[in-house]
């Protein structure tokens, strides 16, 4: 059985998202495709639009056989790490191939740029430091140190933020020394950072999580850019009462935990460096939304994701410590799965008994360091929600099985 | 000019507080009444019922001529603490003269009772320990080993909370070295842990924060057991649209709080002993309210009142090293004017000089430590209002003057 790996937010799953799927099934011939997919917080820094278990059905109705979850400590996280997480995944499930989308759309360029940008690696790091000397953001100033080695122009271009995520699920294939094959396909979307939602059946996540919650648009008024499995979950959610999630309402408690904890904790929390910490401790106290904030808080240097991601590790609280725990395996240390239907139950059976690291199926009492930010990013996740919605949402992590169609 | 010195809360200021403030003034022939108050948070952990500034205007309207705050880190803490903190603000604002409510009422007891445990301390240090280890509660250890020291019962029973805090005063007030002079007089009011009011004109500051919160009475409803002048400062306060401060309104904010921060962080909270933080996150996650889960988590070791403090603790997340900087003098190292009429503004302008310790009338940009700590009540107390609201109250302390009659 040819398993096909993608690695996915789904924040929600639209027609851009079942067109690589259904792509990526048929270039790799695969027999069953596993998704996996962040959790509760995504890697710039946001929580997602909806729970797990209503992108994991959504995932599943729309062609996914086996979904697991990217353990909190890589999904909101910057390309590297977050390719750690979810290449090992994969790899330890048992995919034969990863499929991811780029701005580019042809692999051997990708296997080129990545032999490239090895041999070319200490003139490459010279030139980032070089460039976040002179104040730009990490993201920037890899993309400018990219430019200054004078690539080819055939390789895949590293500005791009797709083509960037390509290239290291490459290199995290490498470096575990797995045997997976990496495979590509065009984006056949718009542009990641576009914001308006159009007539077109392929709108970006951001352009539909934007006609949601900015325009309070129903999933009827987008029903052009999901496919129907999509819009009936999203139905079903808004009509059993339940809102979707932003940064909005985070603002206040993020606001009165930053505000009531002493500086000295907030240095200890992870991502807090160059005095971080301070600027956003005093800044924050001026604003009265997180909008407001971060417009005013942004600066070459510190990017808008930069200062979310930072604002999700207050939010859940992760320190330093923690991190560095949770990450020194340098992959993931379990597989939680979140839904799957029987074709994705038999393969799971299939594999199991060669499975290097324990696989759950609900939160378990005794946590790998993982597990238990997991946990804490479900505590903050729900947090928005009142105590008593809260405490029914933290017990399903304990009782819920997994999704299954 | 012969100063008076009060020690009081007035939460709110009701009849009681008037009647002790005249008979103390009379018994003591004193020519101005200084009042130290506690400002957002109280001795028995919990948020003040209405702001300091509503507050102290009740205190000048009810006859106090001067009124300064208790910093923080003496406002929620045991007797011995909070005396400590209250008398040195006294002695550097030169009162002659403390006078304290008691159950006793009679000083020169008081006086013979810390003779009588000066002289006994070793037996008694004893017996408390011997009690503590039995599992009771520290408060409760110390009534037992006090009774356990057979005193004579002419003394003061130093199981009743007003005795308890008086012989803290006259503690205070020897270690200081102090020339002020102790006086008492019965407290005339209902018990302090009666919770009905009755028709009686004196009801306990319990049972009237319970009639506003819990059973939702106007200040017209319980006009006969307040003065006049509390009830329009009270009347004012709802009519601007403002509502009562009490614990209910921050266990969304506890809740998230405590269980989004690891819990290495939670034991370096001041008063985190014996694993206190894991009890109380661990149980703080099963409940949807401030009272059930009190409820369900105090024992006969862990009292109410020292789950309410640590609380209060965890909410502006106070520090066992910043508690031990700001402790360190042992006393006041500031004084924080709320408010005055002319003939406290004309004593404060003639002892001024000759202050030890400097004297604010605004949270100044440079802080001692106890003002650090003052600044994150401030933060905590607003931070169950909307961030709007918040930042609005935030700013007051850096800019609003002290409230003059």
């Amino acid at each position: 059985m040819k398993a096909l790996g993608l690695i996915v937010e789904y924040n929600p799953f639209h027609n851009g998202h079942a067109y690589h799927l259904q792509a990526s099934q048929e270039k790799t011939n695969a027999d069953i495709v596993i998704c996996v997919m962040s959790g509760y917080f995504l890697q710039r820094g946001e929580p997602a639009l909806l729970p797990r278990r209503e992108r994991t059905e959504m995932a599943l109705r729309g062609g996914a056989d086996l979904v697991v979850e990217l353990p909190y400590i890589f999904s909101s996280q910057h390309a590297s790490w977050f390719a750690k997480g979810a290449v090992s995944i994969l790899h330890h499930l048992g995919a034969g191939v990863v499929c991811f989308g780029s701005e580019h759309g042809q692999i051997d360029p990708f296997l080129q740029l990545a032999d490239f940008l090895d041999q070319n690696e200490h003139a490459y790091n010279h030139h980032v430091k070089q460039f976040i000397n002179e104040g730009y953001s990490y993201p920037k100033a890899a993309s400018l140190a990219f430019r200054a080695l004078s690539p080819d122009t055939s390789l895949p271009d590293l500005t791009q933020p797709n083509n960037i995520l390509g290239y290291h699920y490459i290199r995290s294939i490498r470096e575990l020394k797995s045997n997976m094959k990496p495979e590509t396909i065009a984006r056949h979307t718009a542009g990641y950072h576009e914001t308006q939602i159009s007539q077109a059946s392929i709108a970006s996540a951001t352009s539909i999580r934007r006609s949601l919650i900015n325009h309070q648009q129903t999933p009827e008024d987008i029903k052009h850019t999901i496919p129907s499995t999509t819009k009936h979950i999203m139905q079903a959610y808004e009509s059993s009462g339940n809102d979707y999630f932003h940064w909005e309402q985070y603002f206040p408690l993020l606001q009165a935990k930053v505000l009531t904890l002493p500086v000295s904790f907030l240095a200890q929390i992870y991502e807090a460096q160059e005095g971080l910490e301070h600027r956003f401790s005093s800044h924050i106290k001026l604003h009265n939304n997180f909008h407001a904030f971060m417009e005013a808080f942004k600066t070459k240097r510190y990017t808008w994701t930069r200062l979310q991601r930072f604002a999700v590790q207050l939010l859940t609280g992760t320190t330093k410590a923690e991190a560095q725990t949770a990450l020194q395996p340098e992959q993931a240390d379990h597989i939680r799965i979140l839904g799957m239907n029987e074709k994705g139950q038999s393969y799971l059976n299939h594999i199991k008994k060669q499975m290097e690291i324990p696989v759950y199926t609900k939160m378990p009492r005794e946590k790998t360091p993982q597990q238990t930010l997991d946990e804490r990013a479900c505590l903050a996740y729900y947090s928005r929600l009142t105590p008593k919605e809260r405490t029914a949402k933290w017990k399903e992590e304990y009782q819920l099985p997994p999704v299954r169609l």
